[in-house]
Order: C-alpha cells, then sequence, then structure tokens
C-alpha cells in the first residue's frame, strides 16, 4: 500500500504549526509587584525570551528537515505513519523542555535546566533516524533521488544522537557552552539542507538537459 | 448531496493535530522547592509522562484510522460531517482524562483515575461505530471496496466497545491492568489496519491486470 | 481583484478547528482534598462538561454551515477577507464566555452566566449577515445559486440576532429556558442546511440531465 | 532550487491561525468574588477586550498581508523558509504582548504596557523587510508583478519601522495616542491592499485583451 504524502504532509505540518505557536504560551505574564517598574520585570523574563527564540528556532530547522525530507519521497506506507509519528512526538514534546528552561536558565539550576533540554534532542534524533531507516527499507524515494544524496543525509542524521549526547554531558557543567554545541549542530543542519537542494537543483538540471527518454 | 473528502480531512487533520499538540500543555514545569534538586522533580513527573505517551498513541492511532477510513470513502454527506463531528468531539476531549491521569496516577486515587481515562473511550468507540453506519446508510463507500472489508472492519468496530468496557472495570481495581488492555486494543487497531491496507494492495493489484474496463 | 476560495477556506478552517479544540482547555483537572473521592469531583465538574459539548456543538454547526456558505461563492475578494476575519473573531471568542459559564452555572451567577453566553451570539449572527451582505454585494455567488436560494439562506440569517437577543433576556431569569432557545436555533441551522443541500442536489440533477449547453 | 509555494503557505497559515486564535486564552475568567455581581466583573475585563480586539484586528491584517505577498510569488527558496519563518517568529510572540497589555492598561503601568506592545512590531517590521529582500534577491516573483508595483510595496514596508519607534515613543507618555498611531498603521495597510489588488487585476485585464503571446 503506498500512497502519496498529502495528508501526512498536512498533519505533520499541523502539528510542527501548532507545537512552534505553543512556545508563547510559556512565557507568563510578569505581575509588577510594588516597586518594580513593568520594564524591569519585562527584562527580568530574558530566560523565557531565550528558551523560545531557541526553541522556535529548532523546531523551524526541523520543519525545513521535514519538509526537505518528504519532498524526496514519492510515497508513503504504513510504518512511515509510525516512524513519523514518533518524530512529531518529540517535536510537541519541546514546548515542555524549553519551559523548564525558561524557568531555571537565571537560577541555581540552570546546568540540570540546560542539560535536560539538550537531552530531550537524543530521542528526537533517535527518531529521526528511525523515520529515514523506513523510508529506505520501505523503498520510498523518488527514483532521482541518488544513492549518494541519501547516505550523505544518513551521515548527518547518525552524527546528531552523539552530539546532542555530548551537549547534555557539556550543559551539566557549562550550559552556554552546551547550548553553543546544540546551536552550531542546528546551523549545521541549515547549511546541510542548502548543500542538498544546491545538488538537487544541478541534479535536475542536468536529467532536463538530457535527451528526452 | 455528495462532495470529495477534502475539506472535511482537512478539518478533521487540524482538530486532531491540535488535540495530541495540547498534550504537552498537561506536564507541569516542575518548581524546585527547597532542598530537591531539578532532575528529581522532573523525574516525580513520570505519571504526567505515561500519560502523555499514552495518549499521544491513542491519537496517533486515531488518526491513522481515520485516515484509512476516509480514504475509503468517495464523498461526504449531510449526516457524515455530524458524526465525523462527533468522532472529533471524542478526540477533542482527550487531553482531559490525560490530566486526571498525570494528576493522580500516583496517588490513592490511581485506580478511578485509570478507569475514569478507560471510560472515556466508550463513547468515542461509539462514535466511531456511528461514523461507520452514517457511511454505510449514505453508501459512501467507494466502489473497489468490498463487502468483506467492509464488514471486517464493523465487527472490529463493534468489538472496541466492550473491551474499553471490561478495561474500565478492571481499572479501578488493577490500574496497571486496565492500561495494558488498552493498550492490547490499540495494537491490534494498528495490525487490522495493516491487514486491511495489505488486503487492498492486492485488490488493487489484481484490479490492475484485469483487462480493462 | 477575484481569486479561489481555496486559502481562506483553509485559513478559516484552521481558525475553527483551534477553537473547537482549546474548548477542552477550560476543564480544569480535580484536586480530590481531603474526604472527597476523585469520582465525586470529576462529577461535580458537570457545568464545565455541558458548557464543553454545548460549544462544541454550536462551533461545528458554525463549521458545516460556513463550509455549505463557501461552497456557494465561486471566488473571494477583499472585502470578504475581513468580513470573513470578523465571523472568525466571533468564533475563537467563544471559548471565553464557555469558560465562564463553566464557572459559574451551578452558582448563584449561573443567569449572568447564561445571558453573558448567549449574548456573545448576536455579534456573532451579526457578523454572519455582513459576511453574507459582502459575498452578495461582492457578486461572488456561483452563477447556479438561484436567488430563491439565497434569499432563504438571507431570511435565515436575519432572523438569529432577534433570537439571540430574546435567549439572552429570557436566560437572565431562567438560564435553562435560554439555553434551550439557543438549542432550538441551532438545530434549526442543522435543518436548514439540510433542506438547502437537497435542494442543490435536485438542481444539480436538474443541470445534469439537461442537454449540453 | 525552486518550488512552489503550497507547503510554506499552509503552514504559514496554521502559524498564523494558531497565533490568532491562541489570543483568546489571554482573557482570564473572572471569579466572582465576594459583593461584586458577575457583570461588573465582566465589564472590568474591558482591558482584555481592547487587547484582544487589537491583536485579533493586527494578525488578521498580517494575514491579508501574508497572502497577498505570497501571490505575488512564483516559488520559494530555501532563504524565504527563514525569512519567513522570522515573520512567524513576530507573528507567534504576538499573544505575549497582548497579554501585559491587557493585564497593565488600566493600572499606573498602561503607558510602559503600551509602549512595549507596540515596540515589538519593531521587529515584526524588519522582518516583513527581511522577506521582501529575500523575494527580490532570489528572483521570486512572478514575471507579471511590475518593478513599479514591487518598489511600492517596499517603500510601504521601509516606512512601518519608523511609523512603529514613534508609536513606542509617543504611547509611553500618551498611551491611547500610541494606540493611535498604530491603528492608523494597520488601516493603512489594508487600504493598500486594496489599491495593490484592484491595480493588478487592471493589470490582468490589460494582458487578457492583449493580442496572446
Amino acid at each position: 500500500m503506498k500512497e502519496t504524502t498529502t495528508r501526512v504532509e498536512a498533519f505533520s505540518d499541523a502539528v510542527i504549526a501548532i507545537a512552534i505557536t505553543l512556545l508563547i504560551l510559556e512565557i507568563k505574564v510578569p505581575h509588577a509587584a510594588g516597586e518594580e517598574h513593568l520594564w524591569t520585570a519585562l527584562a527580568g523574563l530574558w530566560p523565557s525570551y531565550v528558551a523560545f527564540l531557541l526553541s522556535f528556532f529548532v523546531i523551524m530547522v526541523m520543519w525545513v528537515n521535514h519538509h526537505e525530507l518528504i519532498r524526496m519521497i514519492e510515497a508513503v506506507d504504513y510504518p512511515f505513519f509510525f516512524a513519523n509519528g514518533l518524530v512529531l512526538l518529540t517535536v510537541t514534546f519541546v514546548p515542555f523542555p524549553t519551559a523548564v528552561l525558561a524557568e531555571h536558565l537565571n537560577t541555581a539550576e540552570a546546568g540540570a535546566a540546560m542539560a535536560f533540554y539538550c537531552a530531550t534532542f537524543i530521542p528526537s534524533s533517535l527518531a529521526w533516524n528511525l523515520l529515514l531507516h523506513t523510508i529506505r527499507r520501505g523503498n520510498l524515494f523518488k527514483p532521482e533521488c541518488t544513492a549518494e544524496e541519501i547516505s550523505r543525509i544518513a551521515r548527518a542524521y547518525s552524527m546528531s544522537a552523539p552530539v546532542y549526547l555530548v551537549a547534555t554531558v557539556v550543559a551539566f557543567y557549562q550550559p552556554w557552552l552546551g547550548l553553543a554545541i546544540n546551536l552550531a549542530l542546528w546551523i549545521l543542519w541549515i547549511r546541510l539542507g542548502y548543500h542538498s537542494t544546491t545538488h538537487t537543483a544541478e541534479h535536475r538540471t542536468r536529467r532536463r538537459t538530457a535527451p528526452m527518454r
């Protein structure tokens, strides 16, 4: 049973869109109490802003990656639904570690909070690897995706779980350094996407200029 | 009046996607108080994680089932909207028993909370049966769906309400056993889908190889 | 500038789907305190269930009506966006009076809460009338919609604001009677849709059997 | 790599739809305490209603603008995803300043709250400008969009950040005057859209009447 990607794409988009938008609910309105001015109270929320921006960024990167991955496949099957569901599970979970981080970033527990935040991306990364594995096993890639292209993606995917693990351990002692490792990985993800799409574009151009089959 | 399934599918997807994503809002950020470490507090939230995973799983299974069912129909009519609405009502309700479960799973009220959780799937199951009945009465199935295929689904549907009822009663005395019954049913649902789609695929292959009408 | 209804339909569906799903957030998990059993506490939430069911039902009816109305138009224009936006505004507002109702239905303030609930449908009804007016002025109806069909809808629309006004006044003194008036109107709306679509179907059949143009 | 706008449009619609619907969660149900009547308590929530209506209106205007902009482009590329993501970030942020405004509009901090509210549209405006710049640099506009049309939009976009800056400073001392400046800008945006689409329509008509290529 193979079918087009339309509905699973729409469902995934909706879930990711909601997860990214729910992040804002974690920034709690300050109740300017007594002497304190509203501006001071708003400035005191900086951990919430940091956590919000961070999680918005990572979910956005995930959406773009999901989008790029789905574009490379031509059909979905039953196991795909559940592997994709697992990825979505890890995306919808993000608002929780985000809230934990926002609440503890300027406390003595900053290390633990940041480590928890980084740690939640380990299962997330495993879910992405499972999704890729499911796509390969189900033979769902479009015929124009080269084996080389797919293994480049697989290498990038398999790399991320260990990096998150390192980030988690580091974050415990050096919260900001752990965060920096995460950020570096995400920026790398963006560049990976860039590269991949350039590659695809070249590939297509080559195909188009080739004689018609 | 018959029309295509596009918009009701999109609406259902959106409702299910939101319900599945709202689940995370029920996990409340712990406020590490006094002596307690953040990690201890986070670990103490295990009932919330269990409830979250459980409900994410069941809503995911429901989405896949909804998806499979909609694929089998070729049109929707007015009664379908309301029968489908009733199914969606029971899906959007899930976050509430989930929160009740999360709050009471490690208290003396665990049995009552788990029974309440299981009980909410009884009306849900009835709504699915009504939806199937509405589809049949409205003659909405695609012509390629065999009567045998449809009655196999009907048998599976009609079986679930009694199972949930048993799970509810059992859960009162043995919360985890009640949960296990639910889980068993959901896994059965997944397998049912598998079987159904394999069947459909065979069916299609047969039709394709048959001479053109 | 006329364009197809696709994107405004998708956006409206999303807004309505979210509003209908947010309703569940208003049912607060009971914290079984002291002597009270969880079941007693859950049963004590009946005003929340009533409010939830009521609002789920009315938003569902609104979605079906929105859907039926959009099906009758062939294009959208700029004023349509804002008239439709006004309708969506009144839909997204529904969770608030619902929460007010849930909180006060079993208190001495039940009358005021129910009157407030009913009253919020007055602007809603006016927004629907404005939307219809905008569609007519913009000449957006499909050519196959008969003038008679449109004026029947217009009559039904223009009738609802006064009914909600009466329901509001009645609800103040007799909360449940006010509610009954609302419910009667909503059921009438459903029947209206039925009638309208049967009519359309007949109309179409007639057109199909007519000689090709 | 260019691709059609479909999926990014759907994702943006979902994010904007959720942001606009979450606004209602910021209106907290009053708990009629002691002597106070429910109606008095509901009337006392006027700052919440003002903030809700304001933010609903501005997000609606943003949606329409997003919609109009996307209609003018024929493809999206990788940088577009992130520039669009930045716009969505500023849209999802709106519920927070809205809640701050609702909480403080009838306190001594009204000026600070309104200034904060206005200030959040400065980065929003910059994000829109970046999006437009990305579209131009990526050469994503449809061929039928005239240079003149695009620069008219660019002028309107570049004007808004300074206006929001002025509104922010003014709001500090005269909250309602700051608000009025914002509102004036938004109404101008609506009119801009009107003008633009009329222009496009004329343009199209001209093209249609021109001899076929």
